[in-house]
């Protein structure tokens, strides 16, 4: 890492550090002082921190705690800062996809993406699975014989979701859900089957969207109470247009934490629905929920610090976050800039596959961005996952820093790879990632304080306690401290390219920690939970300060019963391989599936 | 512009903002309220800012007087933040151009370039100067035929520089030179002349190299007396490679403002060729003072806030800043990251397109850096110039918010061009030009208080006052602050988009003050003088903040008979059109041009 100096770390030119399996580089676990707290505690915290000058004082505390200002804020670089993700597009062709233009309509690319699928199926030799929810191309056949009708769906979703906001389940999934709504689209989704004329496999398919992004007829609340009240929502985000393209059924807006600035989702109260009294993860929990109880086989979030692939794992589910820019961010709420991107929560892996395939692709309004690479959607054909001979990046000290159930789980899941498909595991070093956690909350705290800044004094009252703290500290941030965090940026991305010289993906538990229980006192004020949060972050940051392409696959639970994820880390632009990758993965672990305690059967025979 | 809330500006979205010339978008005049400051009066200014909580007070006020609050700051905005002005290219043809790929060698694109200027000038009917430098051609002619040697014109060149150091000049144009170095290139040169293979017309050519860019055998001080001390420079930067490779003999590194923190120029004595009591202006004083004083035809400069262009004003030589990315920044010093870049500073236009045509393309070294388009090498003919219909966008309340003589000399100059050429002028309006120099000077100052973060504590005693002053404030911003300073870049670009949807390039007098006195007492300390600072940044900052290319050229002198200059800023990767304009304004002054009182003449016959 260097050596520490006065009041920073010096930190050694980015291309000398060994990034081999026996470098001498200190794995830094992460060394949160912060005391859980919650309730009155939370209140006095907020109130001093708050207060103009022992705020001051509080705030450098908390920071020089936290290592922040030795390795991030004061450490000296000669990497100079990078402020955006976006990678270049080396044209480097993949075997075993089709690939089709960026700019090609949603229905097209999805009906693509149903042809890799299709030819896929009748090679497939999976062993059955113990427990499955209803998937895509389920309901596409279920629509399409007339066994069951779109409106019949949501029928059932409606009822499902009422059920379940009422003692004792109180799931809270959605902030808005507007039954007129569901039921026009269903009635038409339904007429448009009856013509034998569904737009696309997505047709008729409840789908759920987070809170975070543009979709009528609801306000954007961003887990808030007030944000609606100063940012209106007048027209569709982009992602949301290109699933109506596609047929798909807006089911309503999924809960949050609080602007996205926790990780428990705690907001007020939050069940994992695989425990009711344990946390989704957030900040995209509603989303992860959603699909975790069976009420749709999709749902979006956004992932600004694992918001995505978080909930998914600890919910039991696939979370899939594209490369950075893949998916157009307009109509999301504008919290963060340079690390936040649209994501996707599915209940398969091929389910994630079809809605990346209607989601991505360039933002047709606006030419002068960036050229896109092609999609290259997989043909995920069983058969071909031994002839990958993947190469599966391992940077043991950071793999193994999670709780013992994760990391046999998570570790026995490897083996399978190996043992099936003779896949090789490249024992590597992953240098300073604690430090990049630091240097990307830095940044993810920033963009959110600046996004809210205008609004910030006269909503201050409205705001969760634990909010309220964050952005306390988020403010006092100097722009030269962001610059380091950006210099930081650039170093990792120069590891990471250099690890991917070597391996076609990193390997890494989701999260170091399953769902945790929800204490009472969190229910009033939310809770500070540094130490947990940092544990649920561990394996996330690459994806969004380095704007990588993840997905999380749930390989196992723990003894309480509880779901682990496997994460794989990708290559930019390396999306059909990484779905080829959790594919894999999932095949070999559907078997031991398990049912939630809640959960709803949307296609239950008549 | 919006209108004010609580604390900062709310305002309009840039796409509704009207850009017509009657726009009611007011003009907004640089309001700043500093006091100049300098001998004893800095000194305890200084001693207040770098206390603990009355420098946080203080700073406090400073920024709400002088708008930054208001304006930046707390602005709100709905535009996001753009980092770095890296502007896609969108293929446009250009006429009277030879394109040649960005990674040709740099002999050849010169040789390229000088069979543009060669077929140019057998229809060149330009009116005989009054008074010229020695261009490169002419240097090139004189070797080639023998006339003079490189050799003689070291010895000369050296001899001259001993002389303008001592009374009563005391011009201090280099911060280093080798005088063993200088001979040693020189001999060189003349070798390949007697051999009759001259590397290229640059070859044999003195060129100087601000102190700013790494430059072998050279210590880069920036402009302090302990960077060099911290940073060694170990290799030429990559511009400094390029001429080398063309054949310059570097002549050693010119004085610029300390860290290139301010743009008097003054450090601590600093004269103008034409007036030696007045500034040259900065930071790259000493490279437009040696380029004025007939020393080189050509010396590279930073342009990082005008620093290239405005000098060169002030001291009635050519500035010209490419667009941003397109020569490499390599080597130069990491002070600022978005606003920066490698400048030239001729006697002629025609001098700076063959430097420009050495300098410019792809790094090769950074394979995965954005593809540079190809570099277009003008044509000058001016037979042409009429044929071209240039429309030339002038806002008209920026534009006369100068001094009598400079508003008078620019429109004089303009109506040249219309009357020779035909060419139009488009009345426009460009709003917010001091918000975008606020924002511009909060960016800056925050990338070089990053930069120098490392080593501030221990050096603060070395620096000059005014510096120490610039560090306080710089230090002092917020990174949710840094992020609206983002914002407000992307708007303009916006806003500069649209104004080059209706002309091919932007009209501004250079700056907004001729040359003023250098008083006694700045001498000793600096001087702190944001009034003088901002008339002379006033025109500049497009050129930084967007990274759009710009070009002063020579257009007349005040009463006094200081130099006036007249920019053009061009769209993104237009240099082969700014070069055409220039070159036509430049035809029509050089009837005009004087004779600076510092002048050395380095052909003069034997």
């Amino acid at each position: 890492m260097g050596f520490l100096k006065d009041k920073g770390v010096i930190y050694e030119p980015a291309d000398r550090v060994d990034l081999g399996p026996d470098s001498d580089e200190v794995y830094l676990q992460a060394n949160v002082k912060a005391p859980r707290m919650a309730g009155l505690l939370v209140k006095v915290f907020t109130w001093f921190l708050e207060s103009p000058i022992l705020g001051g004082i509080l705030l450098y505390f908390l920071k020089r705690n936290n290592l922040i200002h030795k390795l991030v804020s004061f450490a000296e670089l000669q990497e100079p800062p990078l402020f955006e993700p976006m990678h270049p597009y080396n044209g480097s062709k993949e075997t075993e996809v089709k690939c089709v233009e960026a700019d090609l309509p949603p229905p097209e690319k999805v009906r693509h993406v149903v042809d890799c699928l299709q030819s896929a199926e009748d090679v497939s030799e999976s062993p059955k699975p113990s427990f499955q929810r209803w998937t895509i191309l389920d309901y596409s056949r279920a629509y399409t014989s007339g066994e069951i009708t779109p409106r019949m769906v949501a029928d059932r979703f409606i009822a499902a979701v009422r059920e379940s906001s009422n003692p004792p389940l109180q799931m809270s999934f959605f902030i808005n859900f507007s039954v007129e709504d569901i039921i026009r689209q269903a009635t038409e989704s339904t007429l448009r089957y009856e013509q034998g004329k569904p737009l696309s496999v997505l047709d008729g398919i409840p789908i759920a969207i987070k809170d975070e992004i543009d979709c009528m007829p609801y306000p954007t609340t961003g887990g808030t109470k007030w944000l609606h009240k100063v940012r209106h929502c007048t027209e569709d985000a982009c992602c949301v247009k290109r699933l109506r393209l596609c047929g798909a059924i807006i089911v309503g807006k999924t809960n949050m934490h609080e602007l996205g600035a926790g990780i428990s989702g705690i907001n007020p109260h939050y069940g994992n629905p695989y425990n009711s009294k344990k946390i989704t993860g957030g900040s995209s929990s509603g989303s992860a929920a959603v699909v975790a109880a069976g009420l749709c086989p999709v749902a979006l979030g956004v992932d600004g610090g694992g918001s995505v692939r978080l909930p998914a794992a600890l919910c039991g589910v696939v979370g899939f976050k594209p490369t950075f820019g893949r998916v157009p961010h307009n109509g999301t709420l504008p919290l963060n800039f340079t690390v936040g991107m649209v994501g996707i929560l599915a209940a398969t892996v091929e389910d994630s596959l079809i809605a990346y395939a209607a989601l991505s692709g360039n933002l047709s309004s606006n030419p002068s961005s960036m050229a896109m690479p092609q999609v290259c959607l997989p043909l995920l054909k069983s058969a071909n996952y031994m002839s990958f001979n993947i190469r599966m990046a391992r940077s043991a000290k950071w793999f193994d820093d999670c709780t013992d159930d994760i990391r046999e789980c998570c570790s026995h899941a490897i083996d399978k790879l190996s043992d099936k498909y003779g896949w090789k595991t490249v024992e590597v070093t992953i240098p300073e990632i604690e430090v990049m956690r630091l240097a990307h909350y830095l940044t993810i705290g920033s963009e959110c304080s600046n996004a809210i800044a205008a609004h910030q004094e006269k909503i201050l009252a409205e705001m969760g306690w634990d909010v309220r703290v964050g952005l306390s500290v988020y403010g006092a941030f100097h722009s030269k401290e962001y610059l380091n965090a950006q210099r930081i940026r650039n170093r990792q991305l120069q590891f990471h390219n250099k690890i991917f010289s070597k391996a076609d993906v990193i390997v890494t538990p989701t999260t170091g920690v399953t769902a945790y229980t929800i204490k009472e006192d969190a229910l009033k004020t939310g809770e500070l939970d540094y130490i947990n949060g940092a544990a649920l972050v561990r394996y996330q940051i690459a994806g969004n300060f380095l704007g990588l392409p993840a997905v999380t696959v749930p390989v196992g639970y723990d003894k309480s019963g509880l779901p682990i994820g496997l994460q794989f880390i990708g290559k930019p632009w390396s999306e059909s391989l990484l779905i080829h990758v959790a594919s894999a993965m999932q095949a070999l672990c559907t078997s031991e599936y398990k049912t939630p305690e809640v959960f709803y059967d949307m296609l239950a025979k008549k």
